[in-house]
């Protein structure tokens, strides 16, 4: 009992505070939130274990996007080339034995070409590249690729996600907001560029 | 076969100009890639049919990471928030349905609250936000999922990959480089600003 008392109040100052602190939750979302908080409860010790269903660590990241995604090529590259290789393995001779398309089934075995090393050799390479400048993105994209795993019909994250949601709205709109102004300063600069 | 001759002749003026532009390629993989096409052959049609394997509109992307992730994150709520509504649909009455967790198995529902209102209410203004203000990085979004999608078994994806590796590995070397440099130069920053 004494913890849920803990919990309401926890719950009404956090708002508060959010609404003291925030322009861009309006305050009948603050008002729904904790109108559904009391419909959704759980436990104290379960809302504060230290486990957040959004890790504010991942959204305070300073990366680029175009890092996350190159990231995600080397990967792929690197499941295309284990692919060939292990093509290879089935097959007794080198050539490659991947799926035929039209006019594709014209290649013979070039002379010479070991195609298991070459292809090992590059994949060593990509591995390499990826392994030892890419490691803050792969913990970027399995991040994102938790998101896609979250529990959403579990009552104990749907309640969490709840507490969540005022500080994550907040954020995402201030985001979006840094964005446009990043965007129209571009702009500008670029239109102050062109005048003679 | 004139197309081959074509194709072949492609491959060499390529591969050489990038042996001429690049750093990170060393003629070892360049050479590697380009016995490798001698084996994997398409023709060139399908070779040169503007749908690369690897868009380079999408690695030219300027965004943050973080704007990427947030747009996950609005992504998951609004799953989350609807799987909220659909439970309230199975059930008769309007308290919440998820599975209970232990301790979790105490709740009433709150006087006067329209669950199924404050739900839509809020799924809403998520909606809106994701909508109007997180458009290109659902893009990116997109575009990262479909890597995970490519059909690294066909021999037609694996020979335009190769081919279009040299460009690629350069490039996630030069990011891999420029980030680096990027937090060299913060690291000093912040030191010079740390002395007296």
């Amino acid at each position: 009992m004494v913890a849920m008392v803990r919990a309401f109040l926890g719950v009404c100052v956090y708002l508060c505070a959010c609404r003291v602190r925030t322009s861009h939750v309006p305050p009948r979302m603050n008002k729904t939130i904790q109108n559904l908080l009391q419909l959704y409860k759980i436990p104290f010790k379960e809302r504060f274990n230290g486990r957040p269903v959004f890790s504010r660590e991942l959204l305070g990241t300073k990366m680029e996007a175009r890092d996350m995604l190159m990231s995600a090529v080397l990967r792929t590259y690197e499941e295309l080339l284990g692919n060939m290789l292990e093509r290879l393995s089935d097959s007794a001779t080198p050539t490659p034995g991947g799926p035929v398309t039209s006019g594709a089934g014209d290649r013979d075995p070039a002379p010479g070409v070991d195609a298991r090393a070459e292809l090992s050799y590059l994949l060593r390479r990509v591995q390499d590249l990826r392994k030892y400048r890419y490691q803050a993105q792969e913990k970027l994209l399995d991040g994102l690729h938790n998101l896609r795993h979250v529990q959403t019909d579990n009552l104990v994250v749907q309640s969490k996600a709840l507490w969540e949601l005022p500080w994550l709205y907040e954020e995402a709109s201030s985001l979006a907001e840094g964005g446009r102004e990043r965007r129209r300063r571009r702009q500008t600069s670029r239109r102050v560029a062109r005048k003679p």
